[in-house]
């Protein structure tokens, strides 16, 4: 099982940061795997943010992201580190991450995660 | 007619209880009889709420809908006490369910019931 | 013109009166008469209500509802009065009904009527 | 219960007669009762068409279906009369009529009937 | 040119004028002439409102909005007078109308104006 | 588990023999249980047939389908089954069903089997 | 009423004449007036052709149409006009037209002529 | 690489300057270059306002956009300067711009930046 | 860089072989790896086939579509390759394989191969 | 005005060209200029074709297009172009372009050209 450094996520400069904008990456090519029956789940991970002093440069977002490709994680968990993470390098003013994972047993999840409030 | 036991929902910890997040479940398979009728009626539920300690585990929830496959319900009934179990099982901050049943008669029912507030 | 009788919407009890939830109707089938030319109108009813005491029954809304299939009655009045038999007869502690109507001269009308607030 | 006439149905002259080409009504506002039941029935009526001398007029097209509102007949039975009836009214070269019928019991109808062939 | 007259627009009276309740008339069919270029526009009005003492008959609305057939009028303006034409002659405790063209030059545009408040 | 009897489904005489027509019903409250693992399939069926001299009753299409409820089956022997007790009871000129079934491990499958040819 | 002129159509030399393509314009805003009514009928207009020597141009053929403005035509007359108005012009190897008129009394008219064969 | 100047817009007076009213221009036309690689950017652009003394011409407003076609620019940065070119052409009360671009890398983003508030 | 066996691809008996019917599969999460970039390629597979003798148990087909995962292979070559170890294990009397993969570079890609005609 | 040039269009081998199958491309960003008013039109292109000896690659294939962005083409002519160059660059068994442009006067074309037939 591979391991997820969160070094990997380059960022830039806010070009505006004297006004509080709202920056929405959509990926619907995530993708990782479930540490119990050792099978891939697939998901849409929406990121939305306010930045303060730094954006993630979007490229760097990909290949931080590519690490789960062949990690085991919960839903739950996964959602969660992925925002501490995001967090942690870019330091924004507010964030959410709405993970949809695809159906399983028939069950489709949702998971919602924010750091701050607007 | 079965019996529901509530007894069958597994949970897990909370891998983040600091932090207040939603998960939601959509489950788009429930089916349950119509006690006058004798009818099976389906629907779709989904699950929506904030986890404390403990989460449910989705296959333990699929199993604990199972139960109601051949068991008598009105809509009314079955949507207060599928929250009721679910509350009294993980004690979630927050919980909603939202039931759509399909057309009867040329009627579609939506059953919405919430636990705490947001 | 055929006279309408709330008398016959049947009630059961609510089953859980001391929760405060949601219940919707959505009725695609609605029928009625226009006064003043005599042409058909259609529609579809959305009811949406917090039971106190009472409850409607399914069967025997459609049946209130097959009432107007023959009278006459404009857009406005027959929203209204919908509402009115219905609260009347279940006391509701909130009650909705939305109901649009299929476009007549190219031009599509919808009319919301609402019973004390949430 | 009311009978059906299809002497309401006018006819004007086709103003291409020289040209094979195709004219399509399509009738959301169908509405019969059925005849075991009692109960109202809805549907779309889609009549496709290359007239030949004769074309029917909109207006009594609408009033002639408008005779079902209170007519019991069966899904097969009154598809098969429509399309007769205006074959004979107007001696198409060619008329299709598709009938979908909302859902009863869970199951929605479709019936389609065909006078030629193309 | 031709002029516009809200004289065309009749009234009647609000049947349950006691409550607060709203009308929505969506008129797909609208269109204009661009007194510069002298091009046809075409739009979508979308009028909501809580009538007061009088409701506006939707055949005379019909009429009213077709003298603009033939009429130059920018979308600013258009959208205001008409808003303002129907606010003086039925006085509404509140009204809002939505406007959206088609696009020109690769641009779609809405205008919103609104009378009072909710 | 149970037994499927075709002797549940009733007919009725075809009331325009004399020519072809097509008779469609879409069943989408389809559902029977995986034989290897126990767990409830749901899928839609769409019937479309050519009547000769019998069509069968709705209602009794409907019970004849909820024998399937806790009846074990796999995809293409229940799809396989059905049509064959359909052919065996109202002899069509003509038969198709496909069945389309909810994801199971990600993967959908869709059956479509026919008697005879158009 | 208005007449139409079918020299307003201004044409271009085909640049590929040696090969068999198709050309489609979809023109959404077509309007003219109902001879009998007076009031405005609206249609999507689908032209589908092959060219042989000539292509319509855009703007000319936009011109064209919008003679139809103020000008009274039933709906089999004139999408049969349109046609006959474009081959004479730009005597295409084949041409098809397809106008599809909003509704008028809950019926909406679809009409399809064609030239020559494909 | 070329540069951009707001010169172009121009502008005309709010003909109702007396209300707060609400303008949308959705356009879906957007292209720029990407500065890193050169590659051209795709994106539809939605500007909503409410006006004081000045509206912007519409056709000014494309040719001013079509000024980015061969511009180098990051998300952030173009939606922040046109955002930036407006408000100081026509001063508004209010306006906000919702920029979605094209996914790149498999990644969707949308930039959303907001002067003043409503 | 892993293999690809077509071993682990199970297969049960045609219970219904003497009756040509189509089975199709859609497998919405297929991913793979680009041999150039090393970058992870995601796309939709619908394999359709009418069994002889064999039919493919869906579990190992996922199991066989997973083996893809970490694989660098050309959309073509991945196509084609999943259609031949398919045929070389059921041997169906006709197979198509329809693969739609995700944008890359603004370009979506769908590749379709056949084994036999029908 | 730039030149176009089909050199930069790369070949692979065909990995399997003793099978015909089919390659899709869908290009949703393309772009070029109006050689009349000198405006930007955009389009979504889809190339579709059965490879012989060799497939183009995508890359080259989105450089060929960008080629369009400040070039002056008439949408008959490019599209015609287009489908020239490739067939000369790839010798296709087969090859279909669809060219869709977005409305310009209201009015929205399409022009696909062939190449061989299937």
């Amino acid at each position: 099982m591979s391991t997820i450094s969160r070094d990997v996520i380059e960022t830039f400069e806010n070009p505006y940061p004297h006004r509080d904008y709202v920056i929405e990456s959509v990926c619907p090519e995530f993708t990782s795997v479930c540490p119990k029956t050792g099978q891939p789940d697939f998901g849409t991970l929406t990121l939305t943010y306010v930045p303060d002093a730094l954006c993630y440069e979007l490229k760097s977002l990909k290949l931080y992201l590519q690490q789960f490709r062949n990690h085991g994680a919960f839903y739950e968990s996964v959602t969660n580190q992925i925002l501490d993470d995001l967090v942690a390098t870019i330091k924004p003013r507010w964030m959410k991450l709405v993970a949809e994972f695809t159906p399983r047993g028939g069950i489709r999840t949702v998971v919602t995660v924010e750091h701050g409030s607007r």
